[in-house]
């Protein structure tokens, strides 16, 4: 089935496609009594927004949204949110030979095999567009759980990392690849300027820190915070892997070097010594930041041709027209930071229907 | 919320602690008509059955499933499956130490911080015990795709990893490691006794492989392919990191490097020239493998005592006794190819509901 | 939680008030390939739309349904379909008077109880113009199973019944009721006016005929067909009663009285003798026609005034302003109907799910 | 698909079929800390166990429950509760004719239908012996909604009601009918004998109030508080109609008469006049006795002979052998008072998740 919506008790389904009149998110389940407004999303999606710089495509969608319904004099009802958003920069007719033949490394070929069709024009209900309605949900959900501070930025562009002592919150916002290491980011732009010239595209990782998250959120066993938080991430267009804390890295330290030991805190907490674990033992949150990784491959729409086979099955060869990121990486960090909002706002209420 | 169920149309259900009289699963949608019996189930729990060399646990555990509902003269009958595994090594004295103070690595702290209060008898719903209730799922799961072969192995311990050149399938019964490549299975050997020696423990990456998953399986958006199987992987105790393909290499990749061309085939259905994708793109298969590797961290329950705090809030220092496996992710292999089973199975279901 | 979702695999999410700027439906879900344009949906619109005779309220909306997602090229492409109409004659003045008191009989206080505020415009999120995303979903549904055919009709209103033996389908479009009973169509024109007149209203009562339903759609044990039928038909507005079958004349018979005798048909299926069960037997459709009946109230806003209390807390007394249904049973036909449809695609889904 | 799980954050799964080692339930999703042991759930199965009277099947179940998980020290923990009864008296001998035609009146053709073949024992999983499961679910889901008083009983036996002005709820346990009405409950043994006596079975109307619910529980739309109840009711067998409040008979009702006044009462709440809304409003519980009349066809297992087809098609006439209720109605009591619990567990749940 195709299954459009996400969330347990926090829920939204998104709708639209990339060339169709509009997209858009259902919220369902909020609580009641928040103060909500349009100019309470659309921060975060100017945030995701295209054409801002040139390392991100040029289309041009101002990303308007609209609240439809859920929210009455400036406050949530508690009944469904239906938030809206126009397209208006479609370029469908960049998209005639993307209709004859599949684009290697897109969803062309799987969604024809599915459905025996598709909707060719910039990836249908396929594209990265779609993830402007998870941050317009995400936007939402940050209203849900004000103690929890969500942070995203991108670690590595191409295989170059930050340098992890160079670390400045504060920059994240100061350059085109929300990146905290200013050196890094410099190096970034000739990285990425060269990647474009070239017509190929290169990955990211994003890493992403939830500071505030209550010790005891999370929901074994099936509904873990890390299990869930793996299937938000992954969801995402472009993901391939996912980690929560040393992730990979712990498969190679001892039991000792991986534990996170616990002194006594003045508040009657634990305070950790180290957070291997990324906030989360057993699936539930242990009251440390919730860390997680999300690996963007490279943009699969690039200049260079690639081999490839037609509708028909025929031997042919492609390259992708039309206007892309040449590392859809960057504008991930936003729609990281909502799937985080997104995951913890439905585990809050989980949290609290269960233990009160 | 307590949500211990997974799937969307063939759903499992389990149930029970390390130290309870029993352990075990409801099977939910299984199509009718299927053979089954308990000796279909039985080799996969034996798989992962703990004593059986000197690198796992040494609680013998006879793992005897037993069938209580849903089949009838020796077929599925399309009502739930109530699978039913008996404990009977239960030591639950040596758990008096763990009831006072929390074991770092372990979900101790986190149960009592959501709950108010745990089973501390073996970890109780927290123990990787609940695995077995996974794999008797699995074993059913596989009979509803009979056209696909899963294979899982362990392709790395304490940061030693196979050589993929020397990958033999037929090698992975051969070792107690699941591991395919001799050598390493030789290094290994040396690798996990030293630690288990120093009461220490290892952590290890494990691979799993799918073939004959048909082009069109997996749900866009929100239960895409590759997002059910993170979650299903990270809900498995000990898991840190999922890739999908080529994960968190592919962010290191230029766009006409990861991109996997197609080329006619002979059958009608396109040839790929490469797998970086993993067989899933936008959430659907391709034809191709499903690969996903999973990272396992080390063995918390050590006997190297490390800092900790009682639940009093007292500084303590705790080490685990108990009968533990020196390295958790070994016996991870049957686990693993149960939730790509139960996945794939899901997924299948799903695909016929929607598009027949 | 607000759950605004129905369904388990054919689903769709409602979001909308009386007076906000839209209301809307997403279907998802829907099998792929479906010839799907918006006159395909705007028929069963303009059976529900209002203001079409004095039997019902003049509020004037066209109702103009627009498809913004999920089908390309005139055809479904098994992605979420996002539909939306419009509210062009809100005149939220009338409710100045319900803002500060509870009308009794609607949802006034019950959600004032719930959320700690209320939309009170026209009933917000509880006004039965929500009804018209379902019928508008429910026109996708029909598309999903073409070999069932849907006809309901009014068969009583204000205690008067049609007369079985007058029955003639072919009567139901002839008439402002809905009613397949030219004479008690005729008796009921005075009585709705008299009803009218007086500031009064009345209930009624719908029956519903599903034909060409399956024999082994259905899916014991919690979501039976006549499980989910009961759902679907109790979340309509003002349903207070819903009975399968003989419903609770059944409670009247003896067991040999209730048995539907089966005899051999000529193709091979059964031939029943009687259809008490209303085609349902162990939530499971035997073949037969599936017949539902649903208890309509009468209309809670009424001329007359009704003792109530204001948000104060103090006493008051509250006539209902603004334009209403004298009998919002009449209206319910089409609604009835879609949520019959909406049922049985989502029941076909699964049943090929899970059986082929 | 075979949906056997029920709820939404506070769920249970059932599973077992009348002639297997056993039945059982999974309850998920219940809070932590609360009392539990076999002595809180035994009473109810007792009050529903076969075999106390003559009016009842003679088949003799002990109905012996064993909680094995969820449960430490006590107190439920969180996790799964796996609740288990064994089946000591089946014989399935009986049914041997019943494997070759189809019972009128019972699922069997409808599950052949479904699922190719059926386990014929007993009506395998289309028992009501399954209801044993949900009443020992019940009895939990009690425990989580202390302020809520739950009575249910007999009003209406093979069309002979109570006598409303004689009802006296100390009444209830004085009879084997669980009727509030001694002198109906003189009558009914008399009718119910005589249906016994001739073979015949007799149909009944069960009705259960709620008191103590607390304004707000309930979940606009497609989770009503009514549409739960609906599901839950019809979920059970025999089960062909359900009404809230005044059902059918408030369709014969003008406005004003079902109108619910309200005046101010002593404690800032409502003081209501009447109660035909059967104590909700728009799916949300208004704070006034929920009231629900559920009615029960008569019993199919009858011995008197019904015409029928072979599996294979054949003309046949069936009479059932066995053990079976002459009115199972009866019976229905304590099961209709578990379904009421479970679905208030749940919806309280709900409401603190999204309404704290």
């Amino acid at each position: 089935m195709s299954f459009n919506t996400f969330g347990r008790v926090f829920r939204f389904t998104t709708w639209g496609e990339s060339h169709g009149p509009a997209i858009g998110a259902v919220v369902d389940g909020c609580p009641p009594g928040l103060a909500l407004a349009e100019a309470d999303i659309q921060p975060w999606l100017d945030k995701r927004r295209p054409g801002t710089s040139r390392f991100t495509t040029q289309r041009q969608e101002p990303d308007q949204v609209r609240i439809l319904s859920g929210v009455f004099e400036g406050k949530t009802t508690g009944t469904p949110i239906s938030l809206m958003i126009e397209n208006v920069d479609q370029r469908s007719k960049d998209y005639s030979e993307v209709a004859l033949a599949y684009r290697p490394g897109h969803a062309d070929y799987a969604y024809d095999a599915k459905y025996g069709f598709r909707d060719y024009r910039g990836g249908g209900r396929s594209s990265a567009r779609e993830t402007a309605s998870r941050v317009a949900a995400g936007a939402v959900a940050r209203l849900v759980i004000p103690q929890v501070q969500i942070l995203a930025y991108v670690s590595e562009i191409g295989g170059d990392a930050i340098d992890p002592a160079a670390f400045d919150a504060n920059e994240i916002g100061n350059n085109p690849f929300f990146c905290p290491d200013p050196a890094a980011a410099a190096r970034w732009e000739g990285l990425v300027d060269a990647a474009r010239k070239d017509g190929s595209s290169l990955g990211a990782v994003v890493e992403c820190v939830a500071s505030g998250v209550p010790a005891g959120w999370g929901a074994p066993l099936y509904a873990k915070l890390d299990s869930e938080l793996a299937a938000a991430m992954m969801s995402i267009n472009a993901v391939k892997g996912i980690e929560i804390g040393d992730g990979f890295a712990a498969a190679r330290l001892r039991g000792e070097q991986n534990a996170d030991p616990m002194r006594p805190g003045n508040d009657g907490k634990p305070v950790f010594l180290a957070n291997h674990a990324g906030g989360i033992a057993g699936g539930i949150a242990t009251g440390q930041p919730v860390r997680v990784r999300v690996a963007f491959k490279p943009t699969s729409s690039i200049l260079i041709p690639v081999e490839t086979i037609s509708r028909e099955g025929e031997a042919s060869e492609l390259f992708t027209k039309g206007r892309h990121d040449p590392c859809v990486g960057i504008r991930g960090v936003p729609v990281v930071e909502a799937m985080m909002a997104l995951v913890l706002a439905d585990q809050a209420l989980l949290h609290r229907a269960q233990c009160g």
